[in-house]
């Protein structure tokens, strides 16, 4: 019973909070999210009265797309498929879950966001966390040693949804990955011109690529002094660096993990630099770090990498950057991510928009990360074997956030459907005639539709096309009929044609084809 | 240990399928499930002697997509895109999973297969079944009360797998549907026009749509003396007719369901027809079942519905047939569904091969179909609001399998890229050079892509270009260099054309728009 009053009392502060966010007309997104969890409140106490209380929600962190939304979707899709088409791209699919061993030891510390499914005899199965773990199980299971692939595809993790800022539960992963034993740096400078080819396409505004190795990061903390058993974890700390600053960073290292003062300071000066090929040649002559091996195979390389991005064209995004570390434990070798340094044009006009809108960007953060994982398949290959791999995966999420603010501030239309024409009628009882006109329209590939009422009125005909944005209209009627034509209407001008019915299906792909 | 010893026994027999099912040389996809149940037996075993014996599978049911896989489902999804856009629908998506209780009391005897994610506290969630359910949920939440949507999405079914023929645990569905109160069948007709217009386009063969409606068999029930308890459950059996004979099936009514000999004989009658719209004409006259109000209204409306589908031109594969049932409890009037009555052309020359496709064919079974629920919506409402619908889906699996093996019969290779143009060198230490030419070509939108090494032969690089189909290769020599040339390659001919650098953009995409 005591439960039942937390339950009211709960309820009641959320429905104040709900009330409270409506009448400042907050973000339609973060109402919904308060209203859900009001409503799972009062479901919890409608089970205690006996009476079934339905919840019609998604599940948490979760949500539906609706067609303005897919419509969107499809556009940054199409760009991003474009491009990996461009660049040779194969495409694989796997299903959405693995058994649960194939997912074990693969993530480190995030294993626990792992959403599993329950066992209801058979085998035991999780549903994907990525689509790098997939992809190298694919590999080592076919036994495949070179492939250029892409994927698109949801990916699921138990996380804490942020949904206003595109954390979901639910969310789309959309990887290129080249495997296969090749010379270094050229499938990696690859990868770097696919993200700087998308995010320019996609007109997000402008974007900086940070690159790093691991080796350097690796041989870093060796000629710091870091014990070697920590280099993993504090390779996350360093991560956390993109969000926090470097005093909270160092706290975590000494308090937490275990670190001096001075071996923190020391990796503290090193992932404080920035720059450009002219970083790597310098830190390749330090005298500390250049002792480390480790550190100088990977400096050599964005060395070479530096080069082959200079003939690729896109040098004037990327940044070698130390203290870019990436979270996931399976990177071997250079590693990066793409940030967007400001929100796309148009979004506000006035001052305090823009700086508004700056902030979001901030917390928008990475659109794109990858890295070279050259052990990954080998942990599959019952003997072993390796396949080196180096890939990249655009944060879409992100990305569509950003398209559907952009569209929301634009003056401009979202069309969800791609009709040409409606088929209307002018008079009652023209039903037959609109069925056979819009079935002719349909053998002949045109994309039309008709109004699923007998006689339904010519201004709801017309009204509904202004809405939808079809662009043109072919109206019957009994003089029509008589004479064998179609009155072709354009929208847009209100201009009429009458059409032969023959040359009906040629003008209206001339006239959409203009468009 | 008892148990150990009963594992190498069936080891050792599931070895010697294998091995049997290898040496007859029987269907891949065949060996591959039997080598799975190997492999599970042998990890059974693996753990015992305390060493972990890694499973390299996908879970049971389920499979990858490789690229030739996923290029003929490309096409497949875009001819059915192209038809449900065609006519005028919009798309949305919902989460692969939903609320536990959202797919309760929606699926009568088939909820037994659902996939219930495990409690990691939190809220109950389960694998989405269908599409239809999640789409309900969507306009009840929505309040959305008219739309014409489609949705393609994999659903997932805890049945028994039988991958040869198309079943599978994970599988796609591609579902249209009209939700709006409109007037009577037609918005009907146009789903039927829908799949008329895809297996047409698909080329699968000759097809036949059963179209019947679930009040003329409530009625037919009534006016035989089923109990009207009984209704749903005789409805499900009479959906066997398909796989059973009547004699089965009439057994099953009579010795499982409990009806009398002489009711059974009775819907045995009825259940024998077939026709058109005089079929219906004839049973609206018929003394004993004109007596349902029921089934007149459904014959009335199977009336008019033909009436439109002569309009739209799809009557010559269409059949009223009165044992069309369909498993699902939610359908309240027309319903449909598609067979192939024979395979695509070109499978097999010989008499022989021809009847084998035949029985193939009959195994393949239903490719579509659909119907009207009126009531579903409603469920899902908080006061109980109607939204009519009615839709059809796609059985896209069955068709992939039956173009996969098209695809394999023909000679015609199917490509997995769309590349254009492959960037070669002929001589070494061109690395520089073909980064320069293959980054121009992609930022032209060209299709393009080079070999990962230094100094790859020149014969591997053109070899590729015959593998993988691409048309046409661009050679950069040092003569070519010095005369500010390409000389590109035409692979099909072998004829060879110095191109000026200036020119060759515009020379590619001349050469591949006409292929």
């Amino acid at each position: 019973m005591e439960d039942k009053a937390q339950i009211h009392e709960a309820i009641k502060v959320q429905g104040e909070l709900v009330r409270k966010l409506k009448s400042e007309k907050a973000n339609k997104e973060q109402i919904d999210e308060e209203v859900a969890k009001l409503l799972e409140l009062k479901a919890q106490l409608g089970g205690d009265d006996g009476k079934h209380q339905f919840v019609l929600k998604t599940a948490k962190g979760t949500r539906d797309y609706n067609p303005r939304q897919m419509a969107i979707r499809e556009k940054v899709f199409n760009t991003i498929i474009g491009c990996f088409k461009r660049h040779g791209a194969e495409t694989i699919d796997t299903p959405v879950f693995e058994l649960k061993e194939t997912l074990t030891g693969k993530y480190g510390e995030d294993s626990k966001l792992i959403y599993d499914l329950k066992d209801q005899g058979g085998e035991l199965l999780s549903l994907r966390y990525d689509l790098t773990v997939p992809f190298a199980r694919y590999l080592a299971m076919n036994k495949i040693t070179n492939i250029k692939r892409y994927h698109i595809a949801k990916v699921y993790r138990r996380d804490n949804p942020a949904m206003t800022r595109g954390r979901y539960r639910e969310f789309y992963q959309c990887d290129f990955d080249i495997a296969g034993q090749y010379d270094a740096m050229i499938p990696d400078a690859e990868c770097l011109k696919i993200v700087h080819e998308i995010l320019s396409e996609l007109e997000l505004g402008d974007f900086c690529i940070k690159v790093n190795d691991r080796r350097i990061l690796d041989g870093m903390f060796a000629v710091c002094g870091v014990p070697i058993d920590k280099f993993r974890t504090i390779c996350s700390t360093v991560d956390k660096l993109d969000k926090m600053a470097w005093a909270d960073v160092k706290k975590e290292m000494v308090n937490e993990k275990g670190l001096s003062e001075e071996v923190a300071d020391q990796i503290g000066e090193y992932v404080s630099m920035q720059g450009g090929m002219d970083l790597a040649e310098r830190l390749l002559q330090d005298q500390k770090l250049s002792q480390s091996k480790q550190a100088c195979a990977g400096l050599s390389d964005i060395k070479l990498l530096f080069s082959y991005l200079q003939l690729l064209q896109v040098t004037d995004k990327v940044v070698f950057d130390l203290s870019l570390a990436r979270g996931l434990d399976y990177y071997t070798g250079v590693i990066y991510e793409a940030v967007l340094t400001q929100t796309g044009v148009g979004l506000g006009s006035t001052e305090a928009q823009q700086e508004a809108h700056a902030e979001d960007s901030v917390s928008v953060g990475s659109v794109a990360g990858g890295g070279r994982y050259d052990g990954l398949v080998g942990m599959f290959d019952p003997k072993g074997r390796k396949v080196p791999c180096v890939g990249v995966s655009i944060g879409i999420e992100r990305i569509f956030s950003i398209m559907e603010q952009k569209a929301e501030a634009s003056a401009e239309k979202v069309r969800t459907t791609e009709v040409q024409v409606m088929v209307v009628s002018a008079q009652k009882n023209l039903l037959q005639e609109r069925l056979k006109l819009v079935s002719d329209l349909w053998n002949g590939g045109v994309k039309a539709e008709m109004m699923y009422k007998k006689n339904p009125k010519l201004l709801s005909q017309l009204q509904h096309c202004e809405e939808a944005g079809i662009p043109l209209v072919a109206i019957l009627g009994e003089q029509e009929l008589k004479d064998g034509v179609v009155k072709l209407r354009v929208v847009s001008t209100r201009e009429e044609f009458d059409i032969c019915r023959a040359d009906l299906l040629a003008e209206i792909r001339r006239r959409t084809s203009e468009a």
